[in-house]
């Protein structure tokens, strides 16, 4: 392919603003007061699209988010390749964490980035990163230089757990049909360590609710008397680890996969520094399951976290209550053969189990998602690893990631094709957190490399 | 004593409308908030004074809400009354439970108050109870009764610790000298079952707060590897309690008074319905220490609850972030002997001593007081129990309170008195709870009988 550095170079600029204007919009899915920012996010990209070369754009409506669909078909005989990404972010709270706000996005150079970074949320994760897939195309189209077909579709409610997309998806199959899945929505090593994730963990997510009296309490005239369900609360979420830190819900790693000594050493190869790690996070130890790396624990091992917790006075000040109600939301990250639908279910059934008398407990699942592998043999994963070499001088490394794309799963179910997982973020972007920001470096290097895997995936296809 | 019922029911009404106009003041002093409005209470109280017919009444200022007091000396050889109460109240959330709002008095009859009861934020607790002290001086002064001197203290701070006033009384000695203190903020057993509160529970109030990685981090990349503050801190709380759920805290049961069989007899006479307990709680069962009794377990038996936590994500929908932080509320009542602030010290040491690697915590002390009892011997007591028998026709049966006023165990170091605890308030009044609301008749009942506890302390005292 020719001058691809030479187009982004020349359109830096432009391509850079762009993306910031679709920062600008507060498009998170959770919460449904940004439900207009949300919906006018999806009209931006339709839009983009279709300056971008796509011949058919549409706004797809679901229950939820609308998902926007838009496809090029240059010949039928040629292989397809079908981009998934999400044009919705996750809450920006604790917003007094931020050191500038979540929806003004602004380009500020790091230690990490000298070349500048742009920060707001999304920015990485995964406006950034579905936007270079965008700009990819434009190069291809406007340089007549794109190998294949090519299919869009941006979803809004990825980080609400894409319950109508997978809808969307089992009742478009045609539609949708693909010989390769590309996203990029994952992270690399480090900015000269590319690396393509060949596995994502599997999530359930749940929300517990634990009753006990049916009005608070003056702490002084029941307590000790009633069981405090904030008391009764944490005991029961203490009582899900042992001291090994195993989960000792029954029947939870019946089906986790466990890799062989050869498989763990190929891990333990990628370049990780633990005493880096703890700097970059202001800790003096790491903290996980017995028998286990940092890199394993957060990779190949199943996980159960509290994502959040709340119950009594939280207010200013002293109240000395017993709260009626305490709330905690769970997560449990899985591994490959996990359900997350047995696991759910499992979840609950002990749940419920272990509640003391003087209380009632309920347990609602919010959503979840399999775990996945993709093969390192495979066509989509040997065009993605020699576009990465072409950009970076490098072979990337195959490496399990620790997240959850719920969805690449379902693709491979009900699309029958494998998804390849081109990832440009770093780990220290902060997705989720305050400040989450994304390089200019990876944004760029990611709108070069992605239109090389077009050439060598419809090369090899051959 | 002369025509107290008389003067009760000629100005029965005019009594209402003055509480209901003290109750509209949202006097909550945890909340910095409702200043302006925690202050304009001390002016209303300050007038109320004045025209119950105190001589001299003044608003003392402190390094927090001032403390308002008034006078009334008519021989220096008569015996004098110290009336202690507080104008502050607790915060009304949740805002939502509540059907009537907080500080919009309005009067609904009940089961248990057919001739009507007052539903607002301190009907009870303390207003209500306080302003039958003023109505009761009001009498007699009007009818030229009042038996001895009176001073009034009556505070602004008593929900968030009472700190300024324990200064104010360390420093004013002379001013506050009296021969009884008095004071309306517990309960009786019922409205046919006069009680006399005997014992109180001390407290120690804290908040603590466990740090884990120096940002909120995505818990799919993170998850597994490091310490989550919120699994820790709910893993720490549990931990405060075995299984019998004795305090694990070393050393916190030490100095705790052991009654003896006989006392512990004397008090299972006072009537209690296990089922009718637990029916108005909606609760299937109680909780609490092993080899204890419910009434036992909230008045003899020293507690620890958490009254309040959070931490993470706790917004609509979810979001898979491991927190970098996570807090909770603690308190432990007290029993007689247990020092507030070697518990206080204890818990922090032993809090501190169990935080794992990965974290740190912080215990922050908040506020506390010492557990108090009452001889049932002394004249004040014996005067309260007739006053009780004039209007209640029963003699008063005395009991222990798992309440906490921690500054009765100040007066009694610093002033060197006895307090005497005439409480008119029930159990099913919701203090500190939604829907708190104070009956009608324990309003003017309580009116009816103070004259009477000055009467009789007069006399014994002489």
């Amino acid at each position: 392919m020719k001058n691809i550095s030479t187009y982004v170079n020349q359109h830096r600029d432009r391509f850079l603003n762009e993306l910031i204007d679709l920062l600008k919009i507060p498009s998170i899915s959770a919460d449904s007061a940004y439900k207009k920012d949300v919906e006018q996010t999806a009209e931006v990209v339709k839009t983009r699209l279709e300056e971008a070369g796509c011949d058919h754009v549409e706004i797809c409506e679901t229950d939820g988010y609308p998902i926007v669909y838009g496809e090029k078909i240059i010949d039928k005989k040629l292989p397809t390749v079908l981009v998934y990404g999400h044009y919705d972010v996750q809450p920006p709270d604790p917003l007094n964490l931020w050191n500038s706000p979540p929806f003004e996005p602004i380009i500020k150079k790091t230690e990490l980035h000298p070349e500048g970074a742009i920060f707001a949320r999304g920015a990485c994760d995964d406006k950034g990163q579905m936007y270079m897939h965008v700009k990819a195309m434009e190069f291809m189209t406007k340089t007549n230089q794109l190998p294949c077909n090519v299919k869009f579709m941006i979803e809004g409610e990825e980080e609400v757990g894409s319950s109508n997309l997978a809808i969307f998806v089992k009742k478009n199959q045609e539609k949708l049909k693909n010989d390769v899945i590309l996203i990029s929505d994952t992270g690399m090593i480090a900015k000269d360590v590319p690396s393509i994730t060949t596995g994502l963990r599997g999530l359930s997510y749940v929300e517990v609710e634990v009753t006990g009296p049916n009005r608070d309490l003056h702490s002084g005239l029941y307590g000790g008397a009633v069981a405090n369900p904030i008391n009764v609360l944490t005991k029961m979420i203490a009582s899900l680890h042992d001291e090994n830190n195993h989960i000792t819900i029954p029947g939870f790693y019946d089906k986790v996969e466990n890799l062989s000594k050869e498989e763990r050493a190929e891990m333990a190869k990628a370049p990780f520094s633990l005493e880096a790690y703890k700097k970059s996070l202001d800790i003096d130890a790491v903290y996980g399951e017995a028998g286990y790396t940092t890199n394993e624990r957060n990779s190949i091992r199943p996980t159960l976290d509290v994502n959040g917790i709340w119950g009594g006075y939280t207010g200013e000040g002293a109240k000395t209550v017993i709260a009626s109600k305490a709330f905690a939301k769970i997560s449990m990250r899985l591994v490959p053969h996990q359900d997350w639908e047995e696991i759910t279910q499992l979840f609950k059934t002990h749940f419920e189990s272990i509640a003391p008398k003087g209380v009632t407990v309920k347990v609602k699942p919010h959503h979840g998602g399999q775990g996945y592998v993709t093969p390192i043999d495979s066509i989509g994963y040997q065009a993605a690893s020699k576009a990465y070499f072409d950009t970076f001088g490098k072979t990337p490394i195959p490496q399990r990631s620790g997240g959850s794309i719920p969805i690449v799963a379902l693709f491979e179910q009900e699309l029958k094709s494998k998804t390849i997982l081109m990832g440009f973020g770093l780990d220290s972007d902060a997705i989720h957190s305050p400040n989450e920001h994304y390089g200019l470096f990876n944004y760029y290097k990611g709108i070069e490399t992605i239109p090389l895997f077009y050439k060598y995936f419809t090369e090899l296809s051959k």
